[in-house]
């Protein structure tokens, strides 16, 4: 088993399968442990914020990415280096406000859903891979940018494709107004 | 979602830090579950079992290895292949019985356990790794060969190595010995 230079990028890998695999025992622990659906979504998004938060200093030291200059180069990053980083896909954004601070990022393929026919019927309400919505809040507050992150569509649901969505909440106004 | 040949490898790898951080997550919400570390251990395992018997298909079709013809090369599979495949690192294996039916895989490095620095006092007998020891035994079983998976030896715990044990059974009569 000899290992050619290469392999420090291969040594920040694992497999996706045992990922997803994982990933899935851990929402169906959540989904034992909580009846209402709400619950277990606002666990997922609270668990990833916890992942979030770590997870950005790791970040910041592989991409060596510069300050990022507006909500839309900030939003380029998440889609285009850290899940190319970390869930091995991208996905393309759009800007979805006048006001510059609302995108929506689309993503053809849901790496964490693999292994998922579909989700049960009194499971409607879940939102499955909200552990990511969580994950980019907290690393986003890292960077002392708050902001809400939601799943717009699911595949999982019957959606055509898995859309984020990130607010960007520039006061403590802002933020009220959108609670 | 069609999948050309060339980029299947690339597909099918995940940040190791994703990996790490959510397995975390997923311990620590056991950890609240269960008072006793024993039954977190145990969930663990079962999970790690139900990982195991899916994830033998997708290891069978990627490693394309022909039939293993005896224990220690099943062994020497799951220490060199699996291992790398899944988890990016390889661990050495040794015969640890006169009958040939005992290995121990010794771990330099334990990818789980980064960002983990010791187990908290009141948590001394988790095996904070024992899903890994569930996925070994469901993947054995979907081939056929019953085992008794165990981690002998834990970094987490002080030791000096990372160490799991397993034990192939080889009738109903040696398994009922050995439990």
């Amino acid at each position: 088993m000899s290992r050619p230079p290469a392999r420090k990028q291969e040594n920040h890998k694992i497999s996706r399968e045992l990922f997803v695999l994982t990933y899935g025992a851990l929402v169906a622990q959540l989904c034992k442990d909580y009846e209402k659906d709400e619950d277990v979504n606002i666990c997922l998004d609270r668990m990833g914020y916890g992942i979030g938060i770590r997870l950005i200093d790791d970040f910041l030291a592989r991409s060596a990415v510069k300050k990022c200059r507006s909500y839309s180069e900030t939003t380029d990053m998440i889609a285009q280096v850290a899940f190319k980083m970390y869930l091995g896909v991208t996905a393309s954004v759009s800007c979805t406000s006048a006001a510059g601070n609302e995108f929506s990022l689309v993503l053809d393929k849901n790496p964490l859903v693999d292994f998922v026919e579909e989700l049960p019927a009194e499971r409607a309400s879940l939102c499955y891979c909200n552990l990511l919505c969580g994950v980019i809040r907290g690393a986003l507050e890292m960077v002392h940018l708050a902001a809400e992150v939601t799943f717009l569509q699911d595949r999982l649901k019957g959606d055509a494709v898995t859309e984020i969505g990130i607010t960007f909440l520039r006061k403590a106004e802002d933020r009220k107004h959108k609670r």
